[in-house]
């Protein structure tokens, strides 16, 4: 009996550092000496191929977190915060992998469309077109001061940017046709310059002649990611994105985004299956599920509060040193940071009445993402209904510590989703594309 | 019998494309396909590694060739034109290789420092503390094109971007100090917030906070390599390169540039053995001489001239397209491009009596870098003669066609120079600094 592709869930992991968990670090097991280490980031990415997931997935900020009391001591004290740059960091991973998709995030605010074209289409080829895009607009003025620029730019100036940006990007990924090259030696033809394109881009915020001098991507386009929650976001999002990172700790919240997002990429003449949306999830798993809520309670314990509230005054780009530990989190209006977190943290606030110190503690663990604690069969209970009653396309995988959270995943839930016949058994194509069902895109220019 | 390490040559692999000399993709045996292969490359690199050479090394260009007559028709027809970007490359083949250095070309005329500082700081890190940064200010307006820019910064205007980005990258890599990780998972102490500094950097051209959220790199700072040979190139590579890939095709002028460099050095207070300089050579090697001569003449009977030409408008950034293909090289004036290239192929064209017809061929052919041809005994002993001459401290080599003219090296050449005690037989380091007897810089924040 065989399923239906589009009936199996798709699985990202996405790793951050030894740990999601601003207290991994801490866990047992755990070598907090491996942020910056090859060749613990090369066995992550041999187990989660394994595990046949779809893909993983980088994160990168451009600044040390120093938000928080306007200094970078809490969050260099209490988190592990130094972390390798993606894009170097997806060219060793791509060369001992053959077959998982690997993400890496690039700022649209700090980068210039060409140098992120080449790379992306660079790594596009090198790994026979597992690559992917998660685009973003970073997040706060720290990154800014690091970049010549005085303060982070406003929200909706940095999505029109970013909407340019992104338009130049896929320009040069197409500015060479598929069959550009001739490779004719007898006759001495390289390529034929018909079939590769001048862009003559003038737009707001880039000039860009082109072309690329990188042939096209495997993949047509690397796939494109976007985690973007606030109305503009999703707009963006639905014009552009494939797949979408969200933050949706409750399933008929969940529901409710996928829907909104369906009707909006249909506005856009887009089919609701040219998307797939990934919520992030914590699993933490136990051999019964009092010893999962047990590794929870014990990785909340190790947590240090000013280290998450250093995190959460970043993500929100408003120092939260000023207010008493022991209130709520007050309101607050024109955050320039990322908007639609300050409200899924003031929602978790109000709904589980935090004081500010449990808040640094709850964000430090999840960054206002889902936790599901439980043995394994629960967790893939649990994702089977979020799955099924169409709350998403399938998950991005927020292991707490490593490498133990992604091997006990791929060891314990991983089976018993393949059983039900929910996550593939084996990878069925040689792309990112294909392992997600997106259609490669046809070029502009041809 | 050991022979001391300071009397051995270091050797780097100029790897381009599938070939250097610009027929290189027509030769037999070359598949002109590979150009983005992620397979060859690691042909390559492991061959090299095999060779025991110290390094390879990418060069680098931001737009494809176009400066003759205003079109990149000739370039895209006639020459392998597409190839990686090059950081994300040196991801991939770190991730093969286990001690060979790896070198890669990036602009501070087209980047940011922050950003560069970032990759090359990971890239180190992943390899265990094996990586270079050729640091160059690129050649041409085609480039400045898909920069928002109109034109390409005048050379001294460049060079002087070129210190200030020097400055901010090297205080980034120094912005953590080497202890600065304390681990300590007991009492939740991830580092010490007294031994990571802001820089506070402002400048002409930039203005970065700090500081980097990569640790300190393993060497301290990654090898940095330079080529200028102009007086203003000479004078930032004698303040700040620690090897010179220079294009010197006479031993005698190669002896002076190396005295002329030494003496910069002194007069900024550092020694001579902390810069070593690397002359580009392309090796065509034959069973016999006639056939190392037959090879060279059926490569350059395979250059289309125009290809020769469109190269070398491009790298004086002035359009040869206009003068007569029967006449020799104009005067020109207020070259804006590479100035020290020009004068070598002016002092070429004269010496050699060249129509601009036969310049083309023969810039196409090695970009004006040395060519010799001969039997593995031959070359070996050409290379005997310039290092012992004190010409150089060793060879960056440009194999003619890939990936046979690496291969015949390592296997027919690089035993020779073993025998005669001129090649490290084993590598004795890990790092690249340790390969060419490079003193790893002190923190400047210690």
């Amino acid at each position: 009996m065989s399923t239906s592709p589009s009936k199996q869930m798709h699985l990202g992991a996405f790793l951050m550092s030894v740990g999601h968990h601003a207290a991994g670090w801490r866990f047992p097991g755990v070598d907090p000496a491996n942020t910056m280490n090859f060749a613990y980031y090369k066995k992550l990415a041999q187990t989660a191929e394994a595990g046949k997931f779809d893909l993983i997935f980088f994160a990168d900020r451009l600044a040390i977190s120093d938000r928080f009391d306007n200094r970078f001591d809490t969050t260099v004290r209490y988190l592990a915060q130094a972390r390798p740059e993606p894009i170097s960091l997806l060219g060793a991973l791509g060369a001992i992998t053959d077959k998982i998709g690997l993400a890496a995030t690039a700022s649209t605010t700090y980068n210039e469309p060409f140098f992120l074209a080449r790379a992306f289409a660079t790594l596009d080829h090198l790994t026979g077109g597992r690559i992917a895009w998660n685009i973003v607009t970073s997040t706060n003025d720290g990154e800014a001061l690091n970049f010549s620029k005085q303060e982070h730019l406003e929200h909706e100036t940095r999505y029109g940017r970013a909407h340019e940006f992104l338009d130049v990007v896929t320009k040069l990924w197409d500015s060479w046709e598929d069959d550009a090259l001739v490779l004719d030696k007898e006759n001495g033809i390289y390529a034929d310059p018909s079939k590769v394109h001048y862009l003559h881009h003038k737009g707001d915020w880039f000039g860009v002649r082109g072309p690329l001098n990188v042939t096209r991507p495997p993949q047509g386009h690397p796939v494109l990611i976007q985690a973007g929650s606030s109305d503009t976001g999703r707009d963006f999002a639905a014009q552009t994105a494939e797949v979408i990172f969200s933050s949706q700790p409750q399933i008929a919240a969940a529901r409710e985004f996928r829907n909104d997002i369906h009707a909006r990429v249909l506005k856009y003449g887009r089919t609701p299956d040219s998307i797939k949306i990934l919520p992030g999830v914590m699993p933490i798993i136990g051999a019964t599920q009092a010893e999962a809520e047990e590794k929870l309670r014990h990785l909340e314990d190790l947590v240090h509060p000013l280290g998450g509230l250093a995190l959460l005054s970043d993500s929100m780009n408003h120092d939260l040193s000023v207010y008493s530990l022991d209130e709520p989190l007050p309101e607050l209006e024109n955050i320039r940071g990322n908007q639609s977190r300050y409200k899924l943290v003031q929602e978790m606030s109000k709904r589980d009445n935090l004081t500010l110190r449990q808040l640094g503690k709850r964000f430090g663990g999840s960054r206002s993402h889902r936790v599901v604690a439980g043995t394994a069969e629960q967790i893939a209970d649990n994702f089977a209904e979020w799955f099924g009653s169409g709350a998403c396309d399938g998950f991005n995988l927020m292991p707490a510590y490593l490498p133990e959270s992604l091997t006990d995943f791929v060891e314990q839930v991983v089976p018993i989703l393949q059983e039900r016949g929910l996550f593939r058994r084996e990878y069925e194509g040689d792309t990112l594309r294909q392992h997600l069902g997106l259609a490669r895109p046809q070029n502009r220019f041809t």
